[in-house]
Parts: structure tokens; sequence; C-alpha cells
């Protein structure tokens, strides 16, 4: 962030006179600033403010005052369960009584699996497992144990659907993971299969927020989902739920699930559901809900926003285009190009020096055998579209630092790297026809490289026009 | 445009309750803006003004004494040849000595094929014909007897490429189609095969204007190439040419058809060149060109302003995004989704009523058996993936009227267009996996079907969000 307060940038950005050197520099003082906003520590802290003198919480706009409350805890899952915990730790200090956050094995501290009262407990992801359902078990229990004089602090972030789960009674794992496998399969979309999971689960879809109740709960989301709508992000444990029985079996039964290929004990339950006989999961406008509290602490627009603002102080005409961008990554290139020579040709819709950000999340349809992720392939794309433009920088980033199975973050494309390629006897178009975009930029020495980031709110880039 | 003068629009987007029906009809009053700024007699009306009184001609702020010239034609070639000559002709009336103008087959007057002393000659695109090779050789024999004081007004169009060619000495027509088709198999780009054409024409590549000198002349260009470069609107004519016959006989190699593929003929003229044995095109900076002026009189853009002024005469809020926008149709469309998708939750990047313009042209690549074009295809993907979102209307038009072998130009969707469809048992990935959105919106009724426009400038997508 050194160089936020460097007057020699504006100049520089003043002279156009800017080196390829340090146009890298300046966009990563800008993506630094995108994700300093959301690691989960800062966003915590943003969102909260609490004051120990006076007991006073404050949680975007509302007010808590602890000293009403008996005891506090902090239960969730999550890959940003170690880092979102801490950060209450480091809040509340000694009014945290005890927590519980499920996380993916290896999201641990250096040594030890706990922050101050709270244990971290190591679950499997994506691919769930019995140590994830034993902790959610554990979760369950402590909520259970709840009075309306207590309060529940509950950390919700990526990988959490995996992480945070306890299959209804009757239903194994496996057979869980039969039909979830068969759903994939059959190209059911996400909101098919979270329909279908909520309904044989006892935590998803608002169950966390009924386990705590009577106790007031306070739901920190950090979003990995594209749009951030609360009742997708880890299945919505904290969230009403708006789907039903029905729609879970009328799933099934369109992808013609219900006569084959679904274990009979999911079938039981699910019928048992339709007809009356099982609690639905909670609904919009339930009584338990004014008693709960969601806010998102951190999601792919308060990147882009910090990002906005960093690339405004440093002299540049910043716009958000979106935070909704899905596609096919090599052709959602195409277009940012196409924002790119826009502005390098008429200055619109914003005047040089221009930043850009767009963010969501692509996908790559891979038919090479290569290595690469969404970001380093929509990359690669783009390097093409953009070929000898000149003063014109594309950074395409996910945010948790691992794009794909990479350790690099993203790459920094330019007008000149396909001339660079080519005088290194790289073949773009044979590079990304195998879908080898890691191995192209790892060449070039343009690889994003920021290690894990602790956080994930998918994927942002960002253009600028010099 | 009468809507545009209708005070009610305003009053209706303040409030808000607008039907599908007046969504339509005011997204069909800024596409027609869009359309009457790029018609070509309004286009050239527009940039050129002429004072028959005092003889003074001014053509995008250069100006010329009509009085000090002898003899002032018009020649040219593109699909837009009649209306351009025709708009010469009202505007020039009794100066305009003569003139020759190559055109499609059947795009002329319905009586004659003449227009004032303008002589239409009709020929084939996209593969030319004999009757474009005769019309040229009488618009080069035309050219040769001018003298210094003489004026020649270029009409330059899309098609011009086919239209308006005459290969080099002791290459036939036949050859020359035989290495186009040769270079399209190897995947060469349009800008190798017109480095290669240029240097197997006598009138491509600037040699139109060196046919012409010394008389000065006026190129008056409609782009019908993405970004406008000058040199390849109609392989550029009256253009200065930076490519070489170097260029052209590396472009051969490169794809081996020096060695195999390529007639004897052509090698043997281009082998020529290389060891200078031949002119070379005309390059930037010669002589000549002092007394060429090139004007873009429509293109993409200049439509894409139209719609944004008209749009925001409405009460929208107007952002031109880009003008350069390639890529595969059905992944644009849902990067354009994204864009409407953040206005529609965050008012971002504009407030809403908002009217977001994206230019370019789009891709299609074919995989079904079905009836499209690239607007339809995009259409129908971005009615997926803004499915009940409500207050948005997407409308991808094709600007000439044809989009694809159809006689529509786009189509209108908004968010239920897939409940509507559904309703109707239609299934719209099944329609989109054919490639068939053509009888999709068909059987909707939502197809934008304008007639031929005797325009084009690319294709133009326009995004509303009440």
């Amino acid at each position: 962030m050194d160089l936020l307060k460097n007057p020699l940038i504006k100049s520089l950005l003043e002279k156009r006179a800017i080196s390829s050197r340090e146009r890298r520099e300046i966009a990563l003082t800008i993506l630094s600033a995108a994700l300093g906003a959301v690691e989960p520590g800062a966003a915590i802290r943003k969102v909260l403010r609490y004051d120990s003198e006076s007991g006073r919480l404050e949680v975007a706009g509302r007010e808590y005052d602890l000293n009403q409350y008996n005891r506090v805890y902090v239960v969730g899952a999550g890959k940003a369960g170690w880092p979102m915990a801490e950060a209450l730790v480091g809040l509340l200090g000694a009014r945290l009584e005890r927590g519980l956050v499920n996380v993916k094995y290896g999201y641990v501290p250096p040594f030890g699996t706990e922050t101050g009262p709270i244990a971290l407990t190591e679950a499997s992801h994506p691919v769930l497992d019995e140590a994830g359902v034993k902790g959610t078990q554990r979760i369950v229990e402590l909520l259970q144990g709840l009075n309306e004089d207590d309060l529940v602090l509950a950390v919700i972030s990526g990988g959490g659907s995996a992480l945070l789960e306890m299959p209804v009674e009757g239903v194994t794992l496996a057979e869980m993971q039969l039909l979830t496998g068969a759903l994939l399969r059959c190209g059911a979309t996400i909101n098919q299969m979270n329909t279908v999971r909520k309904h044989l689960s006892q935590i998803k879809g608002g169950q966390l927020a009924r386990w705590a109740n009577p106790a007031s709960v306070i739901g920190l989301l950090l979003s990995d989902v594209v749009g951030s709508p609360l009742d997708v992000i880890a299945s919505g444990p904290t969230v009403p739920d708006t789907s039903t029985f029905g729609e879970a079996w009328a799933t099934l039964e369109n992808f013609g699930l219900t006569t084959t290929g679904t274990p009979p004990s999911i079938l039981a339950h699910l019928r048992a559901g339709v007809n009356g006989q099982l609690p639905e999961t909670p609904k919009p406008g339930e009584a338990l809900f004014e008693k709960v509290q969601n806010v998102v602490v951190a999601d792919n627009r308060i990147a882009a926003l910090a990002a906005v603002e960093a690339a405004r102080h440093l002299g540049f005409n910043p716009l958000l285009l979106s935070t909704f961008v899905e596609g096919e990554a090599r052709e959602v290139a195409r277009v940012y190009a196409a924002l790119a020579k826009e502005i390098h040709t008429f200055n619109t819709p914003v005047a040089r020096p221009a930043c850009l950000l767009l963010g969501g999340e692509t996908t790559v349809t891979v038919h090479g055998e290569g290595l690469g992720g969404r970001n380093q392939e929509l990359a690669l794309a783009a390097a093409l579209a953009i070929a000898d433009l000149e003063g014109v920088l594309i950074v395409p980033l996910a945010t948790d630092g691992s794009d794909g199975p990479t350790d690099a973050a993203g790459a920094m494309v330019e007008g000149d790297t396909i001339c660079r390629a080519k005088s290194l006897g790289l073949d773009p178009h044979d590079y990304l026809r195998r879908n080898d975009a890691y191995h192209f930029f790892e060449s070039l020495g343009d690889l994003l490289q920021t290690g894990p980031t602790q956080t994930n709110v998918n994927d942002l880039t960002m253009i600028l026009v010099f």
C-alpha cells in the first residue's frame, strides 16, 4: 500500500511515461487493496464494532448490549473459518464463552487446532466426510443447550456446504454422496442441488438457526457465490429457505431419479416430507428469524469497490461494471478486450487512465491436457485479443490465491505479451488449445502468485488502460 | 420517432409502471434513432454540406471550392452503393458529371440500374464474378482519364472487397478464388487474407486513389468492419496500405502454400513483387495521398452514439460500453446479462432506468441444424441468463436487418421470456443446442423484423434496465 501514498504515481500517470514494471506495480497495489478489504479478519472488524467497556456490540447498524446476554458462542464452518474465528477472539476477547468451527484439513494455525476458546474441527472438502459430520453434531449439541439470553455468532464461508453437514435420520453419508453424484451427472443446477440437499440435512437451509433458537443468532457470511444470495452461501444454515419437500421430490422426478438411482432411504425420507409427516425447513417470516441477523461481511463487490477506491486514489477513472460475470473464460476475455479497446480508442465509457473492474466466476470447458485455471485461461485469451494494443494491462485474479489446480492466482497480460511469447518460441494459440495457460505464463514470468489469501470471494478482473 | 416527443415516456419511466409492450416500443424508438443515423443518405448528408450558390463543399471540416474543379465524378462499390450514390445526386445535383458504382445483384432501384448520372453495375457477392471485374475495369478507365482539376467522390461500403476487384495481369478470377479458398481452409486471418489480396489486385490497398491521381479524391466510407480500420473496409481502395509483397509471400509460406495449392501465375506475380520488379501498393506518406481525404460517414459507433442520445432524451441513463465486441454469441450474452444484473441489483455503473449499448460482431460456432443468426442466438442465451429478472430488456440487432440466413434482424428478450417459452412447451436449452433461435422466437412472436435497412454497420445490442 506504500504506492498509494506515493505522489509519483499521479505524476507518472499524467506523463503517461510508465514502464511495464511500473504498470504492474500499480496493478498489484490496487489488487492488494481489494484483497485487503475481504481479508476475513479485516472484513469482520469493519462490520462488527465492540466496546468492551460498555458491552455495546454494533453489527452493520444493529446494536446488541452484550450485558443483556448470558453466554456468547461462536459456531460455523468454511474455508475461512480460522481467520474469521480469530478475528472474533481478538474483538470480543474474554466475552467469548466457547466456539466450534469446522474447517478444511490444513486450514488451521501452524500449532494446534484452536484459536482462543474456539476449537477448529478439520474435515474434508469438497467431498464431505465423517469428521465434518461429527463436528457438525457437536455444534448442534452446543446449540441445543442454549437459552434465550444466549448469543451465537455463526461464521459461514465458502466450503461450508461440505464442511457443515448432518444428514437426516436413516440416511448415511455414503447414500447422500451417491445421490449428489447422480444429480451432477444429470446436469442439475446449483439451485436444484441445494433444494434436494437442504431437505436431506439437519443443518442446512436455516436449520442451524432453528437449533440455536431461542438464542439470538448473528450470521457472518463471507460469500464465495456470484451475486451473494444468502440462502446459497454454504447452503444458508442461518437463512430462511424458500424451497420445499415438494420441489425436492419434483427435482428427482424430473431427472428420472425417483424410479432408479436414488437410495430407498432418501426416497422414503422425501416421500414422508411431501406427505407432511416431517417438518419443513424454516421458511421466510417464521418467528425464529426475528432473533437472527445475517450480514455479508465480505464478497466480490466489497473487494471490487475497494479496488475502485484505490484506483481513484491513484488518479485513475475507475468503473465497476459487474460482479455477476459468468461464462466461458476465453470468450469472456474477448468481451473484456473489447471494453479495453473502446477506452483505448475513444475514452469511452471512461477516459484514460481508466480502471475497469469485473467480478464473478467464469468456467473453462477443458479440452486439453494442460495446466491452468479459469483466470489464467482468461488472461491468455485476453492477451491474444489485445495483441499490439499499447498501454492496456489486464489482470484476472482468483481471490483465494489459487486459480484451478495451480499455485498461481492469475496472470498479468499486456499488448506485448503475445509478441514476447513468440520471441521465446511459444505458440499462444497452442497453449490455449491445450488449456495450458499456467506453463505459458510460467515461461514468460507473468504468473500472479499471491499465495493462499485465507479468503475467497470469487474472481476479480482488473483492466487498466493508461 | 413519435415516442421521442411523447412526454408520457418520462412519466412512465418515473413511475416504473411500464408494460412489456411499452418497454418494447421504447426499445424500438431508440433503435430507430440508431438506424436512422447510419442510413447511408442521412449519413452522407450529415458529413457533406454543399452550397450550390457558392459552390462550397464542406466534408468533415475540410473545404472544397467546386468552382475550382472541372469535373466531379462518383465511383465506388458496396452493398450500400445505391443509397450512397443517390444521396450524392440529391446533394450535388447538376454538378455531378458522371458516376460508376458496383453493387450487389438486386441492390438497385426498382426500375433501372442508375440514379441520376450514376450507373450502377450489378455484380456477385460474396463470391466475385466477371461482372464485378468488368465494372471495376470501367471505373479504372474513367479514373485514368482524369486531370488534376477533377474531383472524385468514392463511395465505399461493406461488400466492396468482392464487388470492386481487378486482378493483376496474368492472374485469372478463378485462380484468385482458388487461393482465397485455400487461405480460408488454412485458417488465415482477415489481415492475412487482405495482405495477399491487395498484392494480387489492381484496385485494392490504395490503388483506386493511384488511378485517380492527379485528381482529388474524397473517400466516403460506410464501415462494416469492427473498429472501422480504414484500410480494411472494402480492402481500402482509397487508403494507404502498410502491407508488402514480402508479407504476402511470407503468409503463403507460413501456410505451406508456396510449395503446393497456389496457382503458378500467382506465385510468379508475388515473386516478381518480392524481387522489386513490380510497384508496391501505395504506402502511407506517399505524395498522392495529399489529394485524398477519407471519411467514415457511418459506422457502429455513430449508430451507438445516436442510440445513446435517444435514450438520454427519453430519460434513461445511457452508457456506451464498447463498439469492439467479438466472441462466441452465447458466451457474450452471459457477460451482457451480468451487466444487466449489476444495474438491476446495485444501480452500477449507471442507475436505473439505464440503457447500455454494446456494438461489434459476434460469431456462432454451429453445432445444430437449426435456423438463426448471431444476434438471435445471443438473444436466446441472454434470455436464459436473465430468466426471472424483472425489468430487463435485451435487444441484439443486425443493423442490416438480416441476421444470419434469416429475415429477422434480431430478437427482444426479457426476464419472463423463458417462462413464457416453457408455458408454450418450448425447451430453450434444446433450441440453443440446435442453433435454432429463429424458430424459438418465431413461436414466441419475439423476432425483431426491420426488413432490409440498406445499411450495414455490424451489430448493436441494447440493454434496458427499468
